[in-house]
């Protein structure tokens, strides 16, 4: 039997919450963006703490971290079982998204080292590079490289605002290594996440066993009315974009809404975005922009959604002589976690005595691009108030003990 | 019996366009802000083209231009009749808003100079220092100083957005005179602006008569709910800060047709700005802010529709558990033309057998700030299409040509 350390764990969260700390009254907040000092001092120190458990540490061309452990039991040629997450942030982010996960799969690691638990395979302890996707790219980054989704050399090109490369910007802090992580050669993966969101909390559960994450498409819908006199304009003669707009943004709320009463409770549909033009308070809005988020486990209902969308584009056409034009440049399809991933999860919660609930993931995850290439799975850890992306992000340490606990068995299960 | 010149009048509004003019495939536009070298450009003609039909030109502190003509018949120490617009423009606006007014004007006392008629009292033809409000202010700024809603030191420490005070931009165009022009001292002010609007189009008349300038308030609303991510918050825990404030763009506008219907034909109501927070897709926007622009020239629709506001506010917080606050920092009331002012364009019209339409000004102008301090009247030029602040501006000729004789019966009637 293997038994995880809640105090080495907190001790390597809170150590790595240091870099990029924010001043907050009330939380914990750090801004931790790919490339930046505050990412080079946490890498740094998450490589010296694989080290000092014994792992074997690479880092690929695009900054992927891998810790290799090989136990005496294993057969150094069969296929890893990888675990990991990521340790940047978004700006004045939380300080265990990414690094919960991170530091978990060290900490199984060490667990099972102490254990007398026999593996036969290596262990893969995982940092991917820019999950929030806050420089460089939309997120996932890392993984997309690792499961082929994107190039080594397409990656390395990307720029941040200021036109620095993603290269230039991995060079400066030591981490453009060499290789490419292939997860596609990983015998299994599992990654430990917050929840950010409360379901768990609700539920009394330190941790959650996902059984899918939601598919997302984005949608961008441009309304042409005509600009005019505020003051001049009767009402009867206006052609008024924000009005239509509005219109669009109820209507995906309630085309949600009934997606979920009628089809299918996980679907979400969200208008995060609006630009109004000319955006003067005594001008009638010639043109809106909207950006709108559509996500579920059911791919079937987002395209209800999507098409929902579209007939309301056409109804406010007519109805007010309008044009709505509606572009689609972002789907990633749902993902179910893998059965034996979702089973190695059950039986490790059951043996350490831990209450889960199984959900689905409304957040993309790196977990999202590698299950694509092998068996992945994802658990969850219970978040405070659902708060994330926020300072206030909160897991109580217990609860991340017993995720951590959770994420082991389930390692030394994959791995037997 | 006076004439007017289509030629001179036309000629002067031609080479008035070529001062900040830009180059645009279809109409002809220009941008002539306060205090820039094409509004120096457009002030220097004027002011030479007043000088040779005779008339002593003053310019007061805040660059409002007046030419002085005192007709024989007249007793110099009467208080004069006034006549004018702006020269300003909008950025990339048309070149008849404002020119046509403020040249017409002076064509008016060309033509009243060549005529027989006997003219009691001294006439002015006025320029006023910025209408559209586009770089100092919110409008109407130089005819706020000659009425004493603003003080002359308070508007020359006006700023623009890089730092440049009124003062010294209206010094570097040689426009910072002294005194200030005092409009309660005019015996009559009359203004000819195009319509901005289709009404006299429709009606095939030249020119309209306005019976009131609308009044205008704007309120500010702020709706706060609660940033979320798009992807793990349930349809069903979302205080999403857009979708309130959605409901309320379409409870403005649903509440100023009821008022058409029902109360004020002349009632609009505007969401014409709209701002949310963090804006990005993939979020649930926590904030949102509305700039709402409500007129009539009924006090009491306008404040209907406030109400009305109000009242979807409370209703929006209850349905929606958002917090909406409404803040109204500007109103400027409904003003009635002069019956004096309006008699005299009507006989006039008849008496150049000009066809004209009573009607409303849904735009502000400087009329309604002079309305306050003497009698005042607004006549209006049919504008084609009812486009205004836009290259495409446009007045047939002919159309100004009668549009410019029933201001100049107006003026030999106020000055007899």
């Amino acid at each position: 039997m293997h038994t995880v350390s809640e105090t080495r764990l907190r001790s390597d969260i809170e150590a790595n919450a240091e870099f990029g700390s924010i001043d907050v009254p009330d939380g914990h907040g750090r801004t931790v963006l790919a490339g930046t000092d505050a990412n080079r001092d946490a890498r740094d120190r998450f490589v010296r703490r694989l080290r000092e458990a014994g792992l074997a540490v690479t880092i690929d061309a695009v900054g992927n971290v891998v810790g290799r452990w090989v136990p005496d039991s294993a057969d150094p040629a069969a296929a890893p079982v990888a675990a990991g997450s990521h340790l940047d942030s978004v700006p004045k982010g939380g300080i265990f998204d990414g690094p919960l996960g991170t530091y978990a799969a060290l900490e199984a690691v060490r667990a099972l080292q102490e254990s007398e638990v026999e593996l036969a395979r290596p262990i893969h302890v995982v940092c991917f590079t820019e999950e929030e996707g806050q420089r460089f790219s939309n997120g996932l980054l890392g993984s997309s490289v690792a499961t082929g989704r994107t190039s080594v050399e397409e990656t390395l090109s990307l720029t941040d605002d200021s036109g620095t490369t993603c290269r230039e910007s991995l060079e400066r802090i030591g981490y453009h290594g060499t290789g490419r992580v292939d997860a596609s050669e990983w015998n299994a993966w599992v990654e430990l996440h917050v929840e950010q969101g409360t379901r768990l909390e609700e539920a009394g559960a330190p941790a959650g066993i996902v059984t899918d994450i939601a598919g997302i498409t984005h949608c961008y819908a441009d309304v042409f009315g005509n600009a005019d006199h505020a003051g001049s304009t009767p009402m009867s003669e206006r052609r008024d974009a924000l009005a239509a707009a509005s219109e669009l943004v109820l209507d995906v709320e309630s085309a949600a809404n009934r997606v979920v009463d009628d089809e299918s409770a996980t679907a979400v549909g969200t208008v995060g975005k609006i630009e109004a033009s000319p955006n003067a308070t005594n001008v009638i809005p010639g043109d809106a922009r909207l950006g709108i988020d559509i996500r579920d486990v059911s791919r079937e209902s987002i395209e209800t959604l999507v098409s929902d969308l579209e007939a309301s584009a056409r109804r406010i056409e007519t109805d007010r002589d309008v044009d709505v034009t509606i572009d689609r440049p972002y789907m990633v399809p749902p993902e179910p976690m893998a059965e034996r991933c979702r089973s190695a999860f059950h039986a490790a919660a059951e043996n350490a005595d831990v209450p889960t609930l199984s959900l689905h993931s409304g957040a993309a995850h790196d977990t999202m691009n590698v299950a694509r290439v092998t068996d992945a799975g994802l658990l969850f850890a219970a978040s405070k108030d659902g708060l994330s992306h926020n300072p206030r992000e909160w897991t109580d340490w217990s609860d991340c003990r017993a995720a951590t606990a959770v994420l082991a068995g389930a390692i030394a299960r994959l791995a037997n």
